[in-house]
């Protein structure tokens, strides 16, 4: 089945229709309101219920053809078996978009099931209604204020480049949880559920001409065609990174299929096909943020020559350490920039990488400049592909990290940058806000900068071999 | 050498001395003070200096001889060569503790600072101090509003009960930092730097008796006599159990010498030695608070198989497969529970493990007791060994786990569980606070929630094997 989709209409909609919505506050169909009211989309909310006149203070509409004005997108929250009269509806009045939270369909693994759903996909696709669902938690675009899910929470997540596409609901509901407490901007998030006519493939495709979107993180389980997905991606990966994680091993077939209808498939597989399109694969929900987020920021590296330097020696080694476990070296310094550290240090025994500029490089306190003529020197070796700086927090560094900022934000440095900075309750959240703003990505602890850095040596190779 | 020290000067004192402290707040030396006050400690804090008269509102000294009080520890912030001067007044005024903050001994590699070193130790031994460093981050000891450190951010360490022992300063730095966000409470903590006289043996042996502390936490570089952690730790670890982290692979040695003075040694023989010693490991600062966190709250589990139980089915499906990573088994029920579950279900095709609650067993909208019921018939189960239970944040979910949390405080569950909730910007705070004060640990991913369990897991095998 191919058809030019509108996905415009489910990803940025000027007008939302929901359709089953509850007055009693413990319903879904209530939440679905109350996301969109909370989201601040203003009051182009068009409930509808037969049962009720009002909720959260928006009027109700009895029916989709009662409401007076265009409505882009429904969200359909409606027992399953009503699902396909709602859409002959929304067929009816010109709705283009359906987000379908309604479970029950080709993920029972009955022929009730599987019926229901080739029914909705008729429907849909006889009247070009592009959907997400069914069994989805459905659609965030921070940048339109559109929350058009269950989740009223999501009214915290921050407008920005990462597009996160999850095959399941509670995935990308914990992963967007957690880019609201690290406050990582996210330019679009779907769940596809049961993907009836909007599959993983249309959605990269989409987001390949999205403009706020700069990196596409995406979760899979399984879909009936990878090849289309592999395909979708290698066409983009060049100018906008995909990064994606398939959970690892022996998932039961069983629980794959009656999640989402889908069939897992074999890992290996996946990982070789992502490999072959240039996705850059990730191991866990948190590697795919932070390499989405390293990718959204940072050029990619030419190789995966790694120096670390650290403000805390400890850290450092564990940089070190983990630079070693994925697969990064550590890099050695050219032979001119070895003497100029030697020239620089204050101490005679130390090492090359990882540099401990605190330790190694102050000769009385805190010595800002010289730590960041370092970190230049360091950087435009040509022994060197990138840097890690790990600066855990301490309040008298601060100052240290903005005069990093301001170098990057000035003049740029030879080589990606990732920075390891924590932030106890918040009290780096200034600082490491800066450093972003300059496009230098920041985790909390150097196993997560070790892991973001090697995203940007991965795709490093992509680019090389793709180009 | 051997003494017998009285540790708890250095961990619970009644009264702390400042040598060298400063009024500049851009002083690691002023931070040391500022520590102690905003931590908490009272009106016993005793700066020492000659140079300045108040600090922080407190009077300042100029000398430790001068100080009209009993002095039960002392914190050395003044330049390296004048350490053995402080160290020798201090043995005067029969102080018995020190924390030596600063750096330039024995990790500098030079004759000169082994010797200076050595100096320390002899005057130390001798006066019966002891001591954490020198090169140190200090001590924090939350029961008793102790912030012996340089970093005022402590103020925010919860009390509770896991002991954390590092090496490196900028180490527990992260970790406690991290604690702090996590709400994760702590018995002690403390940075052992250079370890001029009190090593890992020393420590964990005192924490053996630690009335708050129910699992003891290591981070571990290398030290000059592995064999004495371990026997420490062997001692101990039937009751207490021991978490150990030591960085991975290639760390250079000569950064491990230059940070603490320390030979890295082989990873694996320290494995070797670990596993010997009933240690359980960790591969990286997270996985050694999370499974420290899960120790000093749940049971050891008799067995691998693990029951995983969700109410989403995508997270669920990432922890089963995060169970096959970690070695854990995915639990087959027994026939008995299988036919229960059957009859209890309204999806024909649904997985026995792992379990989706919401999607398999919710009759009409969400079905609390239902869940409850299911989560303990599958854990009573004899082909059960462990229980996780993901269960991400949804405020409507909210009785549920509150109700999770009433079952395991008032009748217990038959076997160990851990939970996954995540908790945007703290939404989920009361109820995470409810479960881990009935004793199930909580953890915001379904990775992390798997580990923690394999921890119980090992920790279980390590009681079999040495009961």
């Amino acid at each position: 089945m191919s058809m030019a989709r509108d996905l415009a209409r489910l990803f940025q909609p000027n007008s939302v229709a929901v359709i089953g919505a509850s007055s009693s506050s413990a319903k879904i169909s209530y939440c679905c309101v109350e996301s969109l009211v909370e989201g601040g989309f203003g009051d182009r909310i068009y409930p509808v219920s037969p049962h009720s006149s009002e909720i959260l203070g928006l009027r109700v509409y009895p029916s989709v053809a009662s409401i007076p004005y265009d409505v882009d997108m429904a969200i359909v929250a409606v027992a399953a078996g009503l699902v396909p009269s709602v859409l002959e509806e929304c067929a009816r009045e010109g709705i283009k978009g359906a987000v379908i939270i309604t479970s029950g369909f080709k993920e029972l693994g009955t022929e009730w099931g599987a019926k229901l759903q080739g029914d909705i996909v008729d429907i849909a696709n006889r009247a070009r209604i592009s959907i997400i669902g069914p069994n989805t938690m459905g659609v965030v675009n921070p940048h339109q204020h559109l929350n058009a899910t269950f989740l009223p929470s999501f009214k915290d997540v921050t407008p920005g480049h990462i597009a996160v596409i999850t095959q399941s609901g509670g995935v990308c509901s914990f992963m967007l949880h957690s880019a609201i407490n690290e406050n990582v901007g996210i330019s679009l998030a779907a769940s596809l559920g049961n993907r009836a006519n909007v599959d993983f493939a249309d959605a990269i495709e989409y987001l390949g001409d999205h403009p706020q979107t700069r990196t596409i993180a995406v979760h899979i389980e399984g879909v009936d065609n990878p090849r289309l997905v592999v395909d979708s991606a290698s066409r983009l990966v060049c100018r906008k990174p995909v990064v994606a994680y398939k959970p690892w091993g022996a998932i039961p077939a069983k629980a794959a299929f009656s999640h989402t209808g889908s069939l897992a498939g074999r890992h290996e597989a996946y990982e070789a096909a992502f490999r072959q399109a240039g996705v850059v694969t990730a191991q866990d929900t948190t590697e795919l943020m932070d390499v989405a987020k390293a990718l959204a920021l940072q050029p990619p590296a030419q190789g995966n020559r790694v120096a670390v330097l650290s403000l805390q020696a400890g850290p450092g080694m564990i940089a070190a350490s983990a630079c070693h476990r994925c697969g990064l070296a550590l890099a050695d310094p050219s032979r001119q920039v070895k003497d100029s550290l030697t020239t620089l240090a204050v101490s005679p025994s130390f090492s090359y990488n990882p540099i401990d500029l605190a330790g190694a490089f102050t000769r009385s306190g805190a010595d800002h400049s010289l730590w960041l003529e370092i970190l230049e020197l360091v950087l435009s070796d040509e022994c060197v592909d990138a840097g890690l700086l790990s600066a855990l927090y301490h309040r008298l560094d601060r100052p240290f990290i903005e005069s990093v900022a301001s170098l990057v934000g000035q003049r740029g440095l030879a080589k990606p940058l990732v920075v390891c900075r924590d932030s106890p309750l918040g009290a780096a959240r200034a600082e490491i806000a800066m450093l972003e703003e300059n496009g230098v990505p920041v985790y909390p602890t150097p196993d997560r900068a070790v892991r973001a850095v090697a995203g940007l040596v991965r795709y490093g190779s992509v680019i090389e071999r793709m180009k």
